[in-house]
């Protein structure tokens, strides 16, 4: 039987504002590569592929416009879930893999973070152990950046351009008043302090963080309230960046300092709240004008303000992906390695997948500074070139227009 | 003496993203302006004018390039002060002619909200009642849009689009897993839900609220629950958006209903939350998914994505400010009049600054529907004009430049 095997692409794990740029990148690469034959899309990742929740995605393959509409387009087009397989469950494996063939699937490719590159990893061994001919394929995505043996991962640019955009106007709007004030902006970051470094590019020939503390380095009250004192003898305004993650040298979170403040309206334990807690505490220690702002999902959905750099990159991941694929690799995940940093040049590898499952990539040691509270030069040379160019939405009655699953 | 008198403008109150262009209308029209001679500053407002700390604008307003510029920068470019002036110490007002005509001052602009009104038409009071040949002119800005004599406020357009577009990405993030979800989002407005109710644009074309409560109509608990219990029926995903300044037909806050989360880390009252107290009452009363986001003070400073509309019309308030008080005019404001919708169109008209001060303007009845759970047709077809139009930023290392006040 000379019949093309088909393609399968599905979406998983939180996410971000370019998760579609290399969903765009996959289905493209589907319809251009002659060894390609249908292009499917799993609704709800794995979980909506175990329910035949699939999508045929060859009308949209051949529609250049939706494509580049569906590259700007935030959250996952064709639905997420979050689902870790099963160790020892052979049931689900087989049931996996009997839709697979159903499908004439030849090709599987899974766009998400940590546990998704788990789901590729557990199903391309069990391919090669059961001589299944499909090839399974993680493709990286996740503002947090934390994903091992890549430079960076897709989607970690637009958000950090994001958040250096917005800790810059917000860092203006709170210096109007001739009164001593501090705003604290907290931004995602549980383990790795990547998207809160990227806030000193706004420091840049402009108004940027004065402090900004990182879960790589156990926090310290004290010293942020020496820091604090320091910084009001020269300026009024005070400008404090902290991933929502950082922990003091106990390993307590600093979200969990505060005992009232834990508890919602039912008296409920309630998680997040760092950039709130120490709010109430630098209010009671200074006696200034305190505001906290919480940068919540805005920082990995905002799609009208997205890199063109990530853009582009998380496109071409994905692209490369399916040559990658159709060269006979499996069990991997493509990985953007750069080059050279003047000019900025990256190149698309294949990396073993179980080298990036379950693996975290924190910010190096000598990308912070001394007294852990700033980022170094190196860790500003390193991210500038992630959030350079724009691309333009398309705007109707005023508003980003995005690709709508209704609609293709 | 035929020496021309000066001009000075000030800033007060809370910054709007389009506060900058708004200033920027009236040092060039300064500028432009045969009957004006030199162009003032005063730094953080009539606080700082009555400490002598006034900045001579003349270079500026011969620097094109720095006035476009300066139309993009958010907050308040002069700084600004929160200042009432007292009605009966006489001193005060003694003290700001002094200064006034020490720097020969015929023209002074007070751009800012209800308390700047304010202060405009006292001091126009006072120069008539005293002989003074000063013109003093309100210019109107507030986000809130909640100022009378006007069809809307400069600023209001900037935030509105600023917050259907994040509405629409929020909206769009948050129903991509295939269980049940409420998201909520938290708007400014204390008294007026116009920037709320500015929300359902995103709903045109694609992913919008699917309920929206305005501080104008009291709001109801129990109601709350039956539309999401209706809406459920239909769909998984429900997005709601809210005024911070909601409350029910006691007038209770809805952010003071718990009484837990009122306390900070101290035991203090805190204020603000409302969307944390609905998200912790739907998911103890549904049992499912709710995630609420406070869209802060990113919606006044968000100058990455103005409406070129707002700002055509900020610069031309300012503009025709002077233009106004050049013609003789004192104690009034300039307000934008709509002269037709189709094509939108809009004037300048000087309006009496007492009918302006200390007023407010709520969204009329009919601009909500019957349930008091979404605007009607008419609230859209009065706001879509606004948000019409987009500004380029000027991108420098990938992040919006800003005009810095040490620069001019």
């Amino acid at each position: 039987m000379s019949e093309l095997k088909n393609l399968i692409v599905g979406q998983s794990g939180g996410p971000t504002a370019a998760i579609n740029a290399t969903l765009a990148g996959v289905i493209k690469a589907g319809a251009d590569n002659p060894a390609i034959g249908k292009v499917y899309g799993m609704v709800n990742g794995i979980m909506g592929m175990l329910e035949k929740n699939i999508k045929d995605l060859d009308a949209l393959s051949q529609d250049d416009k939706k494509i580049e509409l569906l590259k700007k387009t935030p959250a996952s087009f064709l639905g997420s879930c979050r689902y870790k397989l099963p160790k020892d469950d052979i049931s689900v494996y087989e049931k996996i893999f009997e839709i697979l063939e159903e499908y004439n699937i030849g090709y599987f490719f899974y766009i998400g973070g940590n546990d998704s590159m788990d789901t590729a990893a557990k199903l391309s061994k069990y391919a090669n152990e059961n001589g299944k001919d499909i090839k399974f394929l993680g493709v990286a995505k996740t503002i947090d950046n934390d994903l091992p043996e890549m430079d960076h991962t897709p989607g970690f640019g637009s958000a950090a351009k994001y958040i250096a955009t917005t800790t810059r106007e917000v860092g203006t709007d709170a210096a109007i008043y001739a009164v001593k004030s501090v705003e604290i902006i907290e931004v995602m970051g549980r383990d790795a302090g990547w998207l809160a470094g990227s806030s000193a590019l706004s420091g840049i020939g402009g108004v940027g963080p004065d402090l900004i503390y990182l879960p790589e380095r156990a926090f310290s009250l004290e010293e942020m309230y020496e820091d604090i004192e320091e910084i009001f003898k020269t300026k009024q305004h005070i400008l404090i960046v902290v991933s929502e993650g950082i922990r003091d040298n106990k390993g307590e979170y600093v979200c969990n300092f505060a005992s009232a403040s834990e508890l919602d309206a039912f008296g409920h334990k309630q998680l997040g709240g760092t950039g709130k807690v120490l709010e109430s505490l630098i209010k009671e220690r200074f006696g200034v004008k305190v505001r906290s702002i919480e940068l919540n999902t805005p920082q990995r959905c905002a799609s009208h303000i997205l890199s063109k750099t990530d853009i582009d990159e998380s496109f071409n991941t994905g692209y490369s992906a399916v040559g990658a694929a159709t060269e006979g690799k499996t069990g991997v995940v493509m990985a953007i390695k750069r080059v050279s940093d003047n000019p900025y040049q990256v190149t698309f590898e294949a990396v073993d997948v179980n080298k990036v499952a379950n693996e975290a990539r924190i910010v190096p040691a000598d990308y912070i500074n001394e007294r852990g509270n700033y980022v170094t030069e190196k860790f500003i040379e390193y991210v500038k070139p992630l959030v350079q160019g724009e691309i333009t939405p398309d705007y109707e009655n005023g508003i980003p227009k995005f690709l709508l699953f209704d609609e293709i």
